[in-house]
């Protein structure tokens, strides 16, 4: 299949070469135009611009970090809507905002293209081994099309509704994980304020009703006041407005979601916006009088 | 082994009756004396207070509903403290105040008894399949003389320090529930509100960051509204309570779990006690209008 890919993150990098190693035949663009050189190597082909990227491929992959990056690299000047084909379908892979989606998968279908929005949770590993969970919103016959790729890049592919319900899955997934960790912060930080054995206590704690993935895979960090990446607390955030934003908008209060963006804000600020998004402990570590927060 | 065991709640006459079915010599006492006949029948002996249960025991387990139960049953008159044997092991098996703990092991080692804290997770049917998991406070001796015993109740037995050590490991539990329980309301109540397909994006999220026990077999409730038991919103709050007093004792702000503590508040008010802990998502759902709070 033609493909175009753009946006050659850490994310995207590995999914592009993913389907490149497929066998599709894909080009990439990206803004830093240097991240193009280990795709070409592998055998993709260089583009100049998203409209260039896009020209001729039945699907166009955006995979940039925000709203108005997606805007930019559709709408902007030499854009993928100057070059995308009639019929054509663009895969969002970013995670932004559900009602920008909906607006620009509008302005995408007055140019005869179609939009998926397909955001992905698995970071890093989860891209490489092609292993994501991908979320999509959009109409079902353009999943039926995008499939075959999809394959490729994840091995749990939902569909969730219309367009914008795929971001619309995505804002839960982040708000679940800001309340899980925070829950695994707390009462972490209550056992190790109280000197019990806390690896022990996790132990026990870990197949029952406490039971989750950031308690046995982020728990340890939380004890050892250590949190190597992971997914990074500057990108939770980011994801977490977007869901705030998704929330206010539907009228819908998140108060535990709230308090970790405010913790996250904090943490940013300090300097730890690229640890991983499980060093929200540190803030309940530190109000604890466990660690001194200017260390 | 001569074991006495005293209160036969849902939970304790459960693992009582594991007691006397793996050929324990039981000896058994309830406050509401005709819950003993279903345990006489099947082979324990009746004992006409806590005092009568403890004699001639080598081991004494206490399961009752909270710290002034448990100070009542072993220091009130006719007391466990009463009867127990010199050198004899007391097993506090009901989820009670650490601080409280500590001082009855005190009081229950002045008449030349020993005690070990072993509050359970796991539910009534961990209680009646033997699947409980136990954490256990206390001397790592003492521990192995309950082991045989506490190998009847539980799948799980982990030694978490000493006295008190296990109500500890057991407030961890409940502040993670209570945090871990709110995030899946939250990421619920806003895929519920914007209309996508919860069930499918809740299938999306299971086996990622965002999984967890209570997104996986408590999600459904949410998204049905309807909460069965389960573990009751009365006695988790009775838990946090605990958890949060031991917080504030500690130095330890929990200002997640002190949230779901007051939405649980306003539960039992509107006569929500007897539902599952689930149900805290009725306060997600009625803040975002999905449902009347006077229905």
């Amino acid at each position: 299949m033609r493909v175009g890919f753009i946006g050659l993150g850490t994310m995207g990098a590995a999914m592009a070469r993913r389907l490149v190693d497929a066998g599709h035949e894909v080009a990439v663009h990206n803004r830093t135009r240097e991240r193009e050189a280990p795709l070409t190597a592998a055998g993709a082909r260089a583009a100049a611009h998203p409209a260039a990227a896009a020209r001729g491929a039945s699907i166009v992959v955006v995979m940039v970090s925000d709203t108005p990056n997606v805007e930019q690299v559709v709408f902007g000047s030499d854009g993928v809507a100057e070059g995308i084909e009639d019929g054509a379908l663009l895969v969002d892979m970013s995670t932004i905002a559900p009602e920008a989606t909906r607006g620009f998968a509008e302005r995408v279908a007055a140019r005869g293209a179609r939009w998926l929005d397909a955001p992905v949770s698995g970071g890093s590993e989860g891209a490489k081994n092609g292993t994501l969970s991908i979320m999509v919103g959009g109409e079902a016959d353009d999943l039926e099309r995008a499939r075959p790729l999809l394959e490729v890049l994840g091995s749990t592919i939902t569909h969730v509704g219309p367009t914008g319900s795929g971001q619309l899955a995505k804002a839960m997934n982040q708000v679940v994980i800001a309340g899980t960790y925070a829950a695994v912060a707390e009462g972490i930080v209550l056992g190790l304020k109280a000197g019990i054995d806390v690896d022990a206590a996790l132990r026990a704690l870990a197949g029952g009703a406490a039971g989750s993935w950031g308690l046995i895979h982020r728990g340890p960090n939380v004890v050892r006041n250590d949190y190597p990446l992971g997914f990074r607390v500057r990108l939770h955030r980011k994801d977490l407005g977007i869901a705030l934003d998704a929330g206010r908008s539907l009228g819908v209060p998140l108060p535990v979601a709230a308090l970790v963006e405010q913790w996250e804000t904090g943490l940013i600020a300090r300097g730890h916006g690229d640890e991983d998004v499980s060093a929200i402990a540190r803030v309940v570590r530190e109000q604890a009088g466990l660690d001194d927060p200017e260390a």
